[in-house]
C-alpha cells in the first residue's frame, strides 16, 4: 500500500506514525512545503514571550530528538520530502504532482491519499498590508520575526487587529514584554464565541492589566514609511510599530478543490466520520476539514491541535481496516490570559438561541474551592441547558481559579447527551484543597434545576440595569449584611438582610415588582422563597449577583 | 407539615435549609447532641496545619456569619435544639424522645424524621487507648487538642494509626508542623482503596518527605504514664508523644437499629434512592447511610461531604413532593499529599477482578501539559476497562500536576457509562498552558484501545521484575538514547535506540521473549510493532515504562 501525505507539521506526521505502527510495509511519503516539520504551532505565543525558552523546543519529541527528515526515515520509516510542494492530483490515475524548491517536479503514485493542508492566516488587502513590522502567528518564522520586532527594535506600541484566542493570546505575550497593547475588534466583544454578558468581565480584567480594547472598530489600513507607523480605523488612528494580524484562519482547501473534492459552507473539505473525503481513497484531516457541530448537528470550522492529533488516529485505522469513528464535536476552548482562565464548551445563550432552542441559563460565581481555603480564588460558571429535555447544552466559564475543570467536565456531559439532574448528582472528587463539597458545576446545575422546576426566576444584570435606567417603580432588594454594603452597593438599592427579612415584610410593596441579590444571589434565592411564600407575586433573583454586575457599583 | 431531623452538623442544616425553601410552612427542628452546627469537618487538618487561620472560619457562611441557633432561626426559621440527645423513636406514634444537657426530657412529634446522625471514629480497645494525647479527628474539639499538643507541649514523635485518608491527610499537617511521622498500617499499603502498584509511587514520595510508613503492621497497645509514650506493635515499639487514631470511621446507626429500621451490611442505614430507610415516613442521609456502588452495583460506605450535601438535597426534595433520586456513587476520592494529588473513581484492579471482570489496564506517565512548556508537571493515570463491554469502570491516578481534572472526567465517563473509545474522542479543552494537544487521559484511553486491539501486550513492572529475579532467559529491552541511559537503567536491560532498531534486528534472537520499554513505554510501544512486523513472537511492552519501575534503578 502506498500512502501518500500532503502536509507535515501536525496531523500529517501523526497519520504518517500510526499507519506504520499498524503496517509495517505500507509506503509512507510526507510532502512538506516548509523546512520544519512536526512543530507545536499552539506553542508559538508562550516561545514569544519567553515561557518558553528556545524554538527547538516546539519542535523536539519530549526527549529532545529533532523531528527532521532523517528522524522520520529513521525511527518511523516514514519518507519526508520536505521543501516540497503538492501542484496537482489525478484522482483518475491516482497520482500526486510534487515540484521542489529546486523546480524539480516529480509524479507520485498513491493508494491512499491525506490532506493534511492545515489552514493559512487571513490576510486582508487592507492598505498598507505589507508594510514591516505587520506580522500574522503562523509558523516560526513569524514568531522570529515579532521576538526580534520587539527585543531589537524596542517595538512599545503594538496593535492587535482581532480578538479572538490568538489575538489574546499574544495580547498577554506582548503586554508581559513590556508593549502597550491595543486590541482592535470588528464585532461588540472580543471572543465572540462566548456570550457577551460573561466576555464584559474579560474585557474589564484585560482592562486591569493595561490592554486597550477597541470594540466595534474597523481597520482600514496601515501607515507608515517602510514600517507601519500607524493603525487606522473607522473611530480613530492608532499609532503602531508592531501590528499582529489575528483575524482568524482558513483552511488550505484550494488543492482540494481544484481536484474537485467536495468543500464545506465553511470552506473547510467535507469530509465524513471515517475522515474520507467525497472520494474514498482521499482523506483530509486537521485544520483543513470541516467538522459537525454535536448540539447544533451544523457544520462549523474549528482549527485547534486537540481535534487535529485525534483525526490522524481516526484516519490511520481507517486507512489500515480498523474501525473507528471522529465524532461530532463540541467547539471546547480555553485560553489563559494572563492569571484568568476563559473557557467554552457547547453552544453559547447566543447560538443556542440562533439554532431556535428553548433554554434556561443560570450563572454560578463561587469560590473554586471551600471559602475557608486561602488557596481559593473566584469562578464564575455560566450554564446553557434546554428547557425540554432538561439537557446540558453548553457551558462558559472565566477567573482566577480552576475554570478548565469544571468546563471540562461540562464537556464530557454534553457528550453524554446528560441532563443537569444527573450530573447535579455526578459523584465528583472532593476534598478542600481542590473543590467546595458541592462542585461548582454542581451548584450551577442545582440552580438551573430550580429554574426550571419553578422554584425561582432570575432576571439579568443587564434587564435590571435597563429597568433602573428607565426609572421603573421596582424595587432592588439587596439582602446582604450592613458590613458587606460597606465595600460595595448598588445605587438605588434597598437593604434589608435576609435576616431580618421574615420581620420586614411589612416594609415591602406587595404590588410592586421586586428583584433580589446578595453577592452570588444564593441568599437573593433565599429571599425569593420568603416573599414568595408570604404572597409577594412579582419577584425575580439577579442572575449571579453582585458579581455579575458589569456597571458602577 | 412537623420534620424533625437529628444531627446538626453537616447533612442536617442542609436537608433543614432546602425544607424551608420548598415549604414555607414545614415546622422544621434540628436535634444536636453537640453545641457546633453547621461545620466543616472535611477543614481540620488544615486548621490544625495553620492552612487555614481560626475555626471559626470552619463554622461561618462564605460571608463571615456564624451559623449558630440564632442565625437559623432568623434566616432560616428553624429550631435548633442544640447539646440535646434523641434517646428512642416511637414509629407507631410518630414521635421521637430528647434529653438535653439539663436532663430535660421532651417528646417529639414528627410527620417526617431524619437521620442526619454522622459517624463516629473507629476506635478500638488497645490497652492504653485511654492515655493523654492520643486522639481521633473527628470534631472541633480534637482539632483544637492536637493543635496544642504540638505547639504548647511540643510534641515531637507522632504516631498515626492507618493510612487513609485522615491518615495521610493528617500526616502531611504534622510534618508541617515540625513533628516526626510515622504511619502504622496493618494492611500491606496505605489507601488501600487504591492499587498497590499506584501506592508503591505514593509511598516513595511520602517517605521522599521524610514520613516513615510501616504496612502489614498491628498495632497491639499504648504505654505510659499518664500520657502516651509508646506504640507497641508486632514489630516494634514506637517512641510517641502523640498518636492519631486514624482507622476509619462507622455510622452512627445505632438508634436507627433500635427503631428497627434495616441497616446495611456495612452497617451503614440502608436507603432506597429517595433516601427512605425501611420506614417510608424516616430518612436517613450522610454519613449514616449506606451506598450503591454504580460498577458493581454492590453496597458500600463512603462517608464524604460531597456525597452528604447530595443526599441532603434529594431528600428535601422528596420529603417536598418533588421528583429526585440519589445515584449510585462511584466512590470517587481525592486528596492532596504535600504536592502530590492522589484521586480514583469506580472500581480499581483488584476489586473489578474481585468483582468478575474481566479487564483490560494501562498505566499512561506524562507531563499534564505539553513538554515544552515549564509550567508542566509529571502525573500517570491507570485506566481499567472491561474488556467486553469496552467500558471504563475505575480510573486512579497520582503526581505533581494536574491529577484532579483527568479523574473527574474519568468519573463523568464511568457515570455515563462510556466507552474507552467514545472518551478517546471527547472534545476536552486544549491550550498549552492547560494540556497537551491529546489529553493524558485520552492518551490512557488510546493505550487501552491499542490493547483491546490486539496491537500490543503489556507486561507489569512488577511481572518483569520476577522474571529478572528468577533469571528468566528473556531480553529487557531499553530503547531509549544513549543520553538517557545516563541517569537511570534497569540493570540486566540492554539498549538499541529506537532509531537503530530497524538496522539492529539481527543482534535480537527470535527465540527468545522481549520485553521492550524506554521512560514511558510509548517508544516501547513502537518498538514492540517493528519487532512483530518482523517476525518475533514473544514480546511484550513493560507498562507505563521506566517511571513505574520503583525498584532499584
Amino acid at each position: 500500500m502506498k500512502v501518500v501525505i500532503i502536509g507535515g507539521v501536525a496531523a500529517g506526521p501523526k497519520v504518517a506514525s500510526k499507519i506504520r505502527r499498524l503496517d509495517a510495509n505500507a509506503e509512507i511519503t510526507v510532502i512538506e512545503k516548509g523546512v520544519f516539520l512536526s512543530y507545536a504551532g499552539c506553542g508559538l505565543p508562550y516561545y514569544i514571550s519567553g515561557v518558553v525558552d528556545s524554538q527547538e523546543e516546539l519542535m523536539e519529541t519530549p526527549v529532545g530528538t529533532v523531528r527532521d527528515t532523517a528522524f522520520f526515515k529513521n525511527v518511523k520509516n516514514v519518507n519526508v520530502l520536505n521543501k516540497t510542494e503538492a501542484t496537482a492530483i489525478d484522482r483518475e490515475a491516482k497520482t500526486v504532482d510534487v515540484v521542489d524548491s529546486k523546480g524539480k517536479k516529480e509524479t507520485l503514485q498513491y493508494d491512499k491519499l491525506v490532506f493534511a493542508t492545515g489552514a493559512a492566516p487571513v490576510k486582508p488587502p487592507f492598505p498598507g498590508i505589507n508594510l514591516n513590522h505587520i506580522y500574522t502567528l503562523h509558523g516560526v518564522e513569524d514568531a522570529e520575526g515579532i521576538k526580534t520586532s520587539v527585543k531589537d527594535r524596542k517595538a512599545k506600541d503594538t496593535v492587535i487587529v482581532g480578538g479572538g484566542l490568538i489575538g489574546v493570546e499574544m495580547a498577554e505575550a506582548l503586554s508581559e514584554m513590556g508593549c502597550r497593547v491595543t486590541i482592535v475588534e470588528l464585532l461588540p466583544q472580543i471572543l465572540s464565541m462566548m456570550d457577551a454578558d460573561m466576555i464584559v468581565h474579560v474585557e474589564k480584567y484585560l482592562e486591569s492589566k493595561g490592554i486597550r480594547i477597541l470594540t466595534k472598530t474597523k481597520v482600514l489600513g496601515f501607515e507608515g514609511k517602510d514600517q507601519v507607523e500607524q493603525v487606522n480605523t473607522d473611530k480613530q488612528s492608532i499609532p503602531a510599530d508592531l501590528v499582529i494580524l489575528g483575524i482568524g484562519v482558513k483552511p488550505n482547501s484550494q488543492l482540494a478543490e481544484s481536484a474537485k473534492l467536495e468543500i464545506g459552507e465553511s470552506s473547510g473539505i467535507k469530509v465524513n466520520k471515517y475522515m474520507q473525503t467525497s472520494d474514498p481513497d482521499i482523506y483530509a484531516l486537521g485544520d483543513a476539514v470541516e467538522s459537525i457541530h454535536q448540539v447544533s448537528a451544523k457544520p462549523c470550522y474549528v482549527p485547534l491541535g486537540s481535534i487535529a492529533n485525534k483525526h490522524g488516529r481516526v484516519a490511520a485505522n481507517h486507512i489500515c481496516g480498523i474501525n473507528d469513528e471522529f465524532p461530532p464535536i463540541l467547539g471546547s476552548f480555553i485560553c489563559k490570559i494572563f492569571d484568568y482562565s476563559v473557557a467554552a464548551t457547547g453552544l453559547s445563550e447566543k447560538s443556542a438561541l440562533e439554532n431556535g432552542f428553548d433554554i434556561v441559563t443560570c450563572h454560578a460565581p463561587a469560590p473554586d474551592k471551600p471559602h475557608f481555603m486561602p488557596t481559593m480564588k473566584p469562578i464564575l460558571i455560566k450554564l446553557i441547558v434546554d428547557r425540554k429535555t432538561r439537557k446540558i447544552i453548553g457551558a462558559q466559564g472565566f477567573g482566577l481559579g480552576d475554570v478548565d475543570k469544571r468546563i471540562n467536565t461540562a464537556a464530557m456531559a454534553i457528550t453524554a447527551e446528560m441532563t443537569v439532574d444527573k450530573l447535579a448528582n455526578a459523584d465528583l472528587l472532593y476534598a478542600p484543597p481542590f473543590s467546595p463539597a458541592m462542585d461548582n458545576i454542581i451548584t450551577a446545575c442545582n440552580i438551573v434545576r430550580n429554574k426550571l422546576d419553578g422554584l425561582v426566576e432570575g432576571i439579568s444584570v443587564e434587564e435590571t440595569k435597563k429597568k433602573m435606567d428607565a426609572n421603573e417603580d421596582i424595587i432592588i432588594l439587596d439582602v446582604r449584611s450592613p458590613k458587606e454594603l460597606e465595600t460595595m452597593k448598588i445605587k438605588g438599592s434597598i437593604n434589608i438582610p435576609l435576616g431580618k427579612l421574615r420581620n420586614s415584610l411589612d416594609k415591602l410593596d406587595k404590588n410592586k415588582e421586586i428583584i433580589t441579590f446578595c453577592k452570588i444571589s444564593l441568599r437573593g434565592y433565599e429571599a425569593y422563597r420568603i416573599l414568595k411564600a408570604n404572597g409577594f407575586k412579582k419577584i425575580r433573583v439577579m442572575d449571579g449577583g453582585l458579581l455579575m454586575w458589569p456597571y458602577e457599583k
